[in-house]
């Protein structure tokens, strides 16, 4: 039996014991908009870090919640950052067949078992599984192939205000690391795998109309709607003020200069959507997020072109007024929505707010205020980094197709690594989950034909691991797998 | 020492108890929307009526919150009918200085000693005051000068949907009734007098937009904002849709056939604008909405045609997505909003929901769902009529201006009486009381030198009372006000 082996049997003669550790990570609450969990969830964390044997584990403090720092000395010349958010999307609103902090493994249907609870899949599920990979290795091999530098943040659903302090504070030991390494859960229900080399920038913001502000319309609270005859209404305003931003099927953005730095794809990307759309198909999309039709009826190649190369302004709430059961007649005061929106390169996230800001004071509505809650920018890496051609080699390895996405349609704060830094980010593995954000969010624990259980996606953080480890000089484990992909 | 001075020392030696009382009445919550204590205030109205000494006491079930009917027979040729709502507005989401169902008398500056509480102005305070005041008089003489029907429901701030169950069931004895009367604080915060001779009415509805009825979308849930890359948003169709209802300021309306029923002021109300431009003072309403500019900057007549004639269309509420503190990145999959309008003569409320469903429907918004809560029409009485005659006289004993409207900007269920029974609809007397549908809601309990107490509010229900009572005929006791006004 090899080493490799060996930890592969470790795995499964721990599957209980890992499930039990996914669940133990997700019942505890960590809502960043919430403050729910947050600390006792960053202790959990130095605690997992501490069982591997992290000569460094420290909270970091920040001006929001708090970071976590953990290094892993493997005396080992080959160094890699890993990100973690601990964070998760509040559940406020929701309906749950399942409550959301239990984390109870149930039946899905087609899926098998899963376990569904908030922070499942994104991301303290399949982070937890990273984890139990690598105590796996260290059980059988006595440490790991790489050193880690671990980096985690506890209000990645905030929009990271505070990682860059995180960032800025090992940023001298950060700058020695070779890559950016992460493992998850990378298929889709179908069980085909995703790689997605980037991501899009965000900024989220709240716009607010109030009759204060405005100086018009009631000053200081609903009064009664009788008066709508003779008094302006604060929600009409930013109504109408909003429909001047976006064209009739609300998807074309009208605020000027809006897109004037949006880049076309470039070369490689080309390359990588030419090949995606062989394999991409939009049913299990649909599937999972329960659409009909895509925006114009898209398909295709036009499908994938629009979902990457798209900045968006997405409205993610509104409210005003009475919004209780039955009637009640009142003129609202004030209104206020959130707005996200993402940017593609290479828009610039600070850009975002001036721009609405022009747009809203030509069209008369200079007191509707802007609040800016968080920005980041967007983040790419080369197919061609030997951090991605190792995540790729496995699967290839695994005789696996995998669809290559030059960058994904959400956000995470890795231009901190790879415009800050200088690093290169990827990761990959199997397993699958699904629901990020919204109710019934789940990880797959038992797997079938098609997507990967708990087992077989640990195991695959570990090939990658040692694939990457591998990659430039001869790993100290067999290692079958072929050393190039795609 | 004449009767009517005895009563009104009763009223007088009784101030305590009857403070008490109104406490009791605004105590006992009666939140028609949330369903909240209803049918006890129902059952606490009954014994008030049966504590008159009403012959016919019974609840009165509809399919909706239950009425009241109670019979109070002064063997006297003249019959009044009395109208009481005995629900209020909800307080979810409001901010009180005084919890809204404590009912505490608190010192408000300017204003002396109030009761702070939900229902005390609009209208259980008042409404007890009035019953106060015939239980003086019954005191002192034995019965009341004038037989009363007393009709009450539960739901009128939910558009009094099964009001008309109530008026059906007594409509043979009602027709034999020669007028509506009721009293209640008529004053505003200056002491002015305020007279409405009638109601605009009101349709009360939800605009729902989802990607379910869209068919684009989300179609069961919130999912992650990333995919509005691809995804049509509910949210941004209601907001377009919407913004084709009314002009840039939101108080022009622009459905088709909207203003097509309006009518011209009558003659008699032209006459009556005509004396209200005399002592109206815009002030004392900007002081008490909080209002600082009117729509248009309109002034004196202006202002008061404006409040008036116009038929609006005020958003009450409006909601969708995540709604909660902090960031959360979703596409929502529907939006809700609460929309109330106004009807003036002769416009029919019935006619309102078909003009909005062929407005949305000409612009391609035929998905929109409306859903009617409730609707009731407008309704008027001339100032000529004995019953408004009767009440101006007491206050013109008083030596006190009025304001006398030819109707209010809102809505009560008066039609029913004025268009369904014929019967003439007025009332008044003296208090003062503020904030209705708003946080604080006050009734003025002490009085000074502008605005009237509990004692010579109710003081002021005797004299109108007896008025009317005496208007055709001798009165039983000395009452020395002049028998005509304005």
């Amino acid at each position: 039996m090899t080493d490799l082996q060996k930890i592969y049997r470790y795995i499964e003669e721990h599957e209980e014991e890992h499930i039990t550790k996914v669940q133990e990570f997700l019942r505890q609450p960590s809502v960043s908009a919430e403050d729910l969990g947050i600390r006792e969830c960053a202790d959990l964390l130095c605690s997992y870090y501490k069982d591997l044997g992290c000569q460094e584990v420290e909270i970091v403090e920040t001006n929001g919640h708090p970071g976590v720092w953990a290094y892993y000395n493997a005396d080992n010349e080959k160094t890699i950052v890993n990100y973690c958010m601990y964070d998760t999307q509040p559940v406020e609103g929701e309906e749950w067949s399942s409550p959301p902090f239990e984390a109870n493994v149930v039946e899905k249907p087609s899926l098998g078992k899963v376990i569904i609870a908030r922070g499942a899949v994104n991301s303290k599920g399949g982070y937890r599984m990273w984890l139990n990979a690598l105590e796996a290795i260290i059980a059988i091999q006595g440490k790991l192939p790489v050193n880690i530098m671990f980096t985690a943040e506890g209000e990645e659903e905030l929009g990271s205000p505070h990682f860059p302090q995180i960032i800025a504070k090992y940023q001298n030991r950060l700058k020695e690391a070779d890559a950016v390494l992460g493992c998850g859960p990378s298929q889709d229900q179908e069980g085909k795998i995703k790689m997605f080399l980037g991501v899009k920038g965000i900024v989220y913001l709240e716009l607010e109309c109030s009759g204060k502000s405005w100086g018009r319309g009631p000053q200081a609270f609903d009064i009664h709607s009788s008066t709508k005859a003779i008094v302006d209404s604060p929600v009409w305003r930013l109504i109408n003020a909003l429909s001047t931003m976006v064209s009739g099927d609300g998807n074309t953005i009208l605020i000027e200069g809006w897109y004037d730095k949006v880049a076309s794809p470039s070369l490689e990307d080309i390359e990588l959507v030419d090949k995606l759309v062989e394999v991409f198909d939009d049913r299990v999309w649909k599937e999972s997020f329960k659409i009909k039709r895509w925006i114009d009826d898209l398909e295709g190649k036009d499908l994938i072109l629009k979902y990457l190369y798209s900045t968006t302004l997405n409205i993610d709430g509104i409210w005003g007024g009475y919004t209780g059961p039955g009637t009640k007649t009142v003129l609202p005061h004030k209104v206020i929505c959130k707005v996200d929106v993402r940017v593609v390169p290479n828009q610039k996230p600070e850009d975002v707010v001036p721009l609405i800001r022009a747009h809203l004071d030509k069209h008369g509505y200079n007191d509707i205020e802007i609040r800016e809650h968080d920005r980041y920018g967007w983040s790419k890496t080369s197919v061609k980094e030997p951090v991605a051609q190792a995540v790729l080699s496995v699967y290839k390895g695994y005789g696996k197709k995998v669809e290559v996405w030059p960058h994904m349609g959400g956000s995470a704060p890795f231009y901190l690594y790879t415009q800050n830094l200088n690093l290169p980010v990827a990761g990959g593995g199997l397993g699958h989950g699904g629901r990020a954000h919204s109710p019934d969010e789940y990880l797959v624990i038992q797997g079938n034909e098609k997507v990967a259980g708990l087992v077989e996606a640990e195991k695959s953080y570990v090939d990658i691991l040692y694939a990457y480890a591998g990659w430039n000089r001869g790993s100290s484990i067999s290692y079958s797998s072929p050393q190039k992909a795609l």
